[in-house]
């Protein structure tokens, strides 16, 4: 679904490339969703537009097949509402992904950035995009932030030192007491870093994404998840399915 | 012991700025190690020569305390020789940790770049050291190849892709199909950075260690470790330390 | 010329959308050059095969067009002939420019490098491409090692501190005494790095080229360069352009 | 002056070890400035607080020394008062340079910066320093930031692109047009990059200083110019010395 869109037209030529998968149907706005059904499809790939996600992931769940979502903008409500739908449904291993970034390297690096937050004095996030993007920071940003605020909090760790005063502005914007800060410029497209840093010694994670191809072997492992029906359910992100 | 070397100086100063720790004995080349025992001396922290190592280890580990151990240059069969030693150690909970690298940074460098190698077509290893430094590639460099090398078989995955064609003297030293690539500048200490790449993404992890300070939030974690008693036997690596 | 290649149609689509620029005519293998003249076009684009480019280059000058080329392969002998061609053009200010890179960040970091190399004890080069490169080092790296070299040269600099002994595969290849490392990687395109160490302090200075369309801002200013008449005859590089 | 300070400790260490230079007297808060005479010094250098720097200087300038600043906290009052008194000297080449920033590599990135700043859409600048600076963002990052601005509006380049809408506190502090973020982090010293950008490509210049030696050459530099007389009068910054 999206098939005719930049990101779905993406997919489409990375699954016909992909030696263990085929292309089914593509399907874009205005087309059928009951032409999917589990006789002709394992696995469907939505990356269409928030206004038309949940009832496009509803309608399959019900007709049987798994799903991969890669549209963005999803609420509470929304993963609870999928989450009915196919824990109730009929078809055995039936299974939704749903992950907010399907970049290998942004899902690593914020894995990593977790488990290396307790072990440092200091850390700040720095996300760096192309300048057509409205929001500053990026949710990817705001989401390792809080990530790593987390796992501070459950070592025990208290307050990053800082000796400021004055005009902070400089200092980005401040999340769970995680200083994040925004990058905008020409030429870039995705990028985040997360900098750790302790007496004498400076823990650096980059993640670059540098056009939309970067989100297809993500796509294809989601895909290969939830045709297996090793994980049936909802799974939300990408890192449980990376183990 | 080596408290006047420039590594146990930082080591000795460490210590004595550890809010849970005091130093009970601080000895050197010349001094007596019969001075040290289970009476006034949990752990015994040892930074001197590969000469001096193994027999200094030996007969701390014989007086019943506990090592941590900074000295590089370490062999199998003085790894086996300490093994055998502090297996057969009269006290409970002895214990002896051998680590060539206290960065915390470097450690989870490397365990960052075991995890993520199965997940990348493309991995290279680039190591900076100050212009004095007589090997390349680095001891560190070298392990952390091996150890991504190591993953990506385990993976199943093929050689990486390279169309260099002539003179390949440019392409760094190939460490079990991974490229090494050892800088030498002035300024610098020791650096390492671990690129993996897929189509339209990279993942940079880099580990900074600008001064020997570095090592001293490791040296302390494996002295914790040691006085705990929670790990009896030898430890290689502070890894294991870490979780 | 070369229009309907993946870098001629990229400038064809630059070209057209200049303010100042129309595009008169789009020429490919098979097609007439005799179609190109002064009446018709005030600057022709030659992106084609190191095999044809100086034939053409030679024809177009003949006719009266100035020329910028992007094709790579040049010999000094091709300068020469070109050279002489050029001077001997009937029209006032007929100019031809030949750049081996039309990346403003390559050509402005070459430029930094020059200036900076006397300042620095330690300079070291890295380049980083997608594993389908064929040749390592890059002529990119190759060229900056070069001209690197000769301003330490010219500055009395002696060799560089090196205390590598054993084994210097992992030290890269040395182009007139300048380590240059060639790193290949899935994701990248087209990177360059130097390093510049002294005591205490590195400067960095690093070039990315993320897709074809860096070279359109360049390529678009050597245009309005040969549009002017300003500069004629023939230029090599694109520095000389940049003041 | 300023020799017991950890700054003029390192001064002194580092004319000691330069062959073309002697100590002749080592002075400190208290001493007597009227020891130092052009018969037994040709160069003071002056690292001191501000609040004692002017009137050092304006003493040794009158005495017919000359002096190499490195004092910071200097207003356009005291320049215009140091000028004077070094217009007015009496001893022919006598001369005084006061620079706020004495590490090359960080001159030279801010050169680099302003002569590239007029060849791209996008700038932005990043300093990253300890977490037990006071000021954020650092002066030498503000300076940039001016010198960037300046360059694009003598080059007649309008506001760089950024669609941000809603809270920009992530974009960090907006200098006459160019966005400047600060980064706290332990372990790190002093650190700038100015990252430039353009339609697929990205120019990125950095400037690490890791501890005080990386001032030395600078101060060296500064000296040797002072000593050959051949810049009479005020110099303020490092750069006019370095062609």
């Amino acid at each position: 679904m999206g098939a005719r869109g930049r990101m779905g037209a993406t997919v489409v030529e990375a699954v016909r490339s992909a030696p263990d998968m085929t292309v089914a149907l593509t399907v874009d706005a205005g087309d059928d969703l009951g032409s999917i059904t589990p006789d002709n499809t394992d696995v469907a790939v939505e990356f269409t537009v928030p206004s038309a996600s949940l009832r496009n992931v509803l309608t399959l769940v019900r007709s049987g097949v798994s799903v991969v979502v890669g549209t963005t903008g999803w609420t509470d409500e929304g993963f609870a509402a999928v989450r009915d739908a196919v824990d109730s449904a009929s078809r055995a291993g039936q299974s939704v992904v749903i992950a907010p970034n399907y970049a290998l390297s942004a899902v690593l690096m914020e894995r990593f950035a977790r488990q290396a937050a307790r072990y440092f004095e200091s850390v700040e996030v720095i996300e760096m995009h192309h300048p057509d993007k409205v929001d500053a920071p990026s949710g990817t940003a705001l989401h390792t932030a809080r990530v790593v605020a987390k796992a501070r909090e459950d070592a025990g760790l208290g307050a990053m030192p800082d000796a400021t005063t004055g005009d902070e502005t400089s200092r980005g914007q401040v999340v769970d007491g995680v200083h994040v800060h925004a990058i905008r410029l020409r030429g870039l497209n995705a990028h985040e870093e997360v900098l750790l840093g302790n007496p004498g010694e400076q823990l650096v994670l980059r993640a670059d994404s540098f056009d939309r191809s970067s989100f297809m072997p993500g796509v294809l492992m989601a895909v290969r998840s939830a045709a297996s029906g090793t994980r049936p359910g909802l799974t939300v992100g990408l890192e449980p399915l990376m183990d």
